[in-house]
């Protein structure tokens, strides 16, 4: 068994049985007449591959592999459309070779080869991409760099409390590495199990907390990244105000500069009081007023998510009018009560019921990866949080368009971003002729405004359910870039949001970020096509000395 | 009156009287036999400056001055060193103009004209930089571009507590227009009086919090910055994941990329409940865990700032054995006094002891730019905060080095950077026979590091104390840069931190960022020398078109 090839994590966590029972039940009620006979993945073995164009020279032959299951694995990431057109058996873009480097020096190693050769390298850490980011959409031959070789906790200090840390290391083992010091790292993306720091990364993943420490950006003391002209080492402080941050440069650079093969890591003692509750509304219009309020009030709640009535219908399984918000607190020094009874008193201001309060002081010695102490829906809300890629997976094999997709705005622009979307996912179900609702809850929320993430779902018809989705995708990012909202928060660009991305981003910015990958990847071989258009070419022995030697001239130690 | 051409804000400020008098006692007290005959400095009239090499165009005669009291208050910032030069009449470089645009369109014609002309060009906000941001101290022509003359609100968002501003906006003028919206940016920097939005963030300023919200990196929404090439515009968010931050490359560019024009601010409400107090340590060491132990605690003090004895001393009155943690706690939606309960059972633990505990439920009724409601050495320390350039100059006249450095580590270095850069203080004061003394303060602390603050007190002799300060500087950043920490927390790089940036900052990264200036300033005329060596060259108009050209290509909107 072990890790799907075509879908979602483990093969022998897959829906079966009860749990797929249940499913097909949920979705019968919601889209009565859909068809959802369960369509079965090909065997790997069976799926065509178009011959690997380039050979591996014996110096690496060690760290390369180029055989068939690897490098179909490797072929693209696990967004509905790329589970989909896996099911179907069609793998148009695989890579040539997979490379694994087990040293730093082994990715200097493969870069150099990929920059002499013009052959493309995509980072790859646990390939659960939902933009494109890691499937060579490209002509010409591909390296994916599988980082996950590189997977120790190299260093632990208690003092500053932070850790380094090697980029391809997963989440589960990071959290087992640092239990023992009673630390945690407290990042958990829906992909934690199956995703890799230097992926959170290269991506700027969203996690754990609501607020304040939203993002693994947050979380970040330094970073050391293998380019095709050298190593960047950043140094290791708990701030800097030397200059533009050289981290956040390669935060969110997807793997076009370099890779990331080590970061100094901020970590958390583990929390020993938490406080939890779901507050229900009776309008979806109060749920924002109040969420919006707890956002501004300086509370700093670990977990605010305010799940709208079709979220907390589909995915915490409770029937409400004006939707739930779901409300965390946790703290590893004190008592967190205080902070909960003012939340809910905000709440009830604005109409909220608050139910299934819990609290706990002794959460630490408890496992749940989220946040202790709590029941009713938010704990059910939780519980589903990790299993639903794998009943996407299910349902993307019942002909079911099952697909997520997010953003962020400012609150004056909230209601008209949500009403836009909605009607525009609508109007492209509509013109598809697949019946099905959208849903949306808040991420995270920022005093000055939420990062709404949404949820279609649709009753597709079996061999048309990419294009279906497609359809719906492009309308409602339209909408999402009429309503001055981000293409991501968090799920970042890759290849899928580059029209919207290029036009967000400021010309002169895109500019200067074009001459600094220039610099850095003089043959526009890292991951062409995610954030910029490039070209991979050869650049013979002397060009690469001569690139590496710009790090001496005009730039005095 | 107004102004002050050669030393800090305004001359009818400046130290007199019983202030001087009190002033000269306790350095007299401090360090016996020093000199402390007052000089004045010379009227700016008489100071000589070289004729300015570079005429107006006729369609810009309207923004540009070549007066002599211009030229010579926009020459150099208010370091020191540069009061010290000031005050012997020494202007060596001088800017030959003064531009004062008034719209962004005005910012593009100088930036054209200047890239034309391969006339350096110097963005000037406040002119408080104390590291040779501002000054032209290097050869050829030199416009000072004078930002204050864009200096409105244009626009607040009291929903998502926004606010679009004008980079040329002093501290107390944007308070002033926030404040009738319940408004404030709380950004308190000491220069806050006499320092722009735009230079706070073309330096990534440090301000009034001292812990999350630290610095004005935490404050900005999005930016707009004219360019020799364009005008970006980064998207209005709350957050965006997509792609590296183009703000984050702009923010600590200190005017090497472009000019700030205008940036969407977040804000606060204006806090309510406040509580205060001064927590006395037997030993520096407890100090420093007590310290620690509040930054990793959650409790988000507003202020925390260690003053070590001789910190506490000279600029808060107080004799402590072993120093003084000033204390604070804000908040506009809730009572703190919970907070400061748990704080002070921490600072116990350690053995501190707490005084001069005051808490405060109105405080939103008060004027006071730092948080209200305290006393005793909290309350004398702040008010002595905003007097301290003031005095500093009273004293530079009386052949006094006084200057201050600052920098950030990990907890896990700091006892061993302390200890280096106050021997290497020590050993530089008497090489140079000068007797003094360094204090040290937190102005700001995270969970993995603080932000250590130095102050040098030293009898220096007249005519001799730039180059004895001088010395003195390279020992103490030789001492931070060998002991792992960053050359600057919030004062920035400008000139004189060149030499251990270049050392600090990764070479892959300066090539990127070489790369990036040479993209958007093609003729290298923007701050030469900050950051990155430039050497401005004309660039004739249709090289200026081609330029903006590479907006099109490669970059599809």
């Amino acid at each position: 068994m072990g890790r799907s090839w075509w879908g979602w994590g483990d093969e022998d966590a897959a829906v079966t049985g009860a749990e797929a029972a249940a499913l097909e039940q949920r979705v019968a009620a919601l889209l009565p007449g859909a068809d959802l006979t369960a369509h079965r993945p090909p065997n790997v073995r069976d799926v065509p591959l178009p011959e690997p164009r380039v050979s591996t020279p014996g110096s690496l032959r060690a760290l390369v592999s180029g055989g068939h299951a690897d490098r179909a694995a490797h072929a693209r990431g696990k967004a509905f459309r790329d589970v989909v057109r896996n099911l179907h058996g069609r793998v148009d873009h695989a890579p040539d070779l997979v490379a694994r480097p087990r040293t730093e020096q082994d990715v200097t190693d493969v870069l150099d080869w990929c920059t002499g050769a013009g052959i493309a390298v995509i980072p790859y850490g646990g390939g659960s991409s939902v933009v494109g980011g890691v499937e060579p959409r490209f002509d010409g031959p591909a390296v994916s760099l599988d980082t996950t070789a590189m997977c120790r906790v190299l260093e632990v200090d208690a003092t500053s409390r932070a850790a380094r840390v090697q980029a391809g290391i997963h989440g589960p083992a990071l959290e087992n590495a640092l239990r023992p010091a009673g630390l945690t790292l407290r990042h958990y993306p829906q992909s934690f199990e199956f995703s890799t720091l230097g992926g959170w990364l290269a991506t700027r993943a969203g996690g754990h907390y609501a607020t304040v420490l939203t993002r693994i950006d947050d979380l970040v003391e330094s970073l050391r990244v293998v380019t095709p002209v050298g190593t960047s080492a950043s140094l290791r402080v708990s701030a800097s105000g030397a200059g533009p941050s050289p981290d956040a440069l390669f935060l969110g650079s997807e793997g076009t500069l370099g890779v990331i093969t080590e970061a100094w890591m901020r970590l958390q003692d583990r929390p020993r009081f938490t406080a939890s509750a779901a507050v229900h509304f009776g309008d979806y219009g109060s749920g924002v007023a109040a969420t919006r309020a707890l956002a501004q009030s300086g509370l700093a709640p670990s977990n605010c998510r305010l799940l709208d009535p079709v979220e907390a219908m589909l995915n915490a399984g409770t029937v409400s009018q004006g939707g739930v918000l779901v409300l965390g607190f946790e703290s590893a020094d004190h008592p967190v009560d205080a902070a909960m009874d003012r939340a809910a008193e905000l709440c009830a201001d604005h109409g909220g019921e608050v139910r299934d309060r819990r609290s706990d002081d002794r959460a630490e010695l408890r496992g749940s990866p989220r946040s202790a102490g709590s029941s009713g829906p938010a704990r059910r809300w939780r519980s589903s949080f990790l299993r639903m890629p794998y009943q996407r997976d299910a349902l993307a094999a019942r002909s079911m368009i099952v697909e997520t997709f997010e953003t962020a705005c400012t609150w004056d622009r909230f209601d008209a971003l949500r009403n836009a979307v909605t009607a525009a996912a609508q109007d492209a179900m509509a013109q598809a002729g697949v019946p099905g609702v959208v849903s949306c809850r808040f991420t995270h929320v920022y005093p000055d405004g939420p990062a709404p993430y949404f949820g279609v779902y649709a009753a597709g018809r079996w061999g048309a359910t990419v294009a279906q989705w497609d359809g719906i995708k492009s309308a409602v990012s339209g909408a999402i870039a009429g309503e001055g909202g981000t293409v991501t928060h968090h799920h970042a660009v890759g290849r899928d949001h580059r029209p919207w991305y290029d036009g967000q981003r400021p010309d002169v910015f895109a500019v200067a970020f074009h001459a600094a990958k220039s610099a850095l990847d003089p043959g526009g071989v890292l991951n062409p096509g995610v954030l910029v258009d490039a070209q991979p070419r050869p650049v013979p022995a002397d060009g690469r000395a001569a690139a590496r030697r710009n790090l001496g001239p005009g730039l005095p130690r």
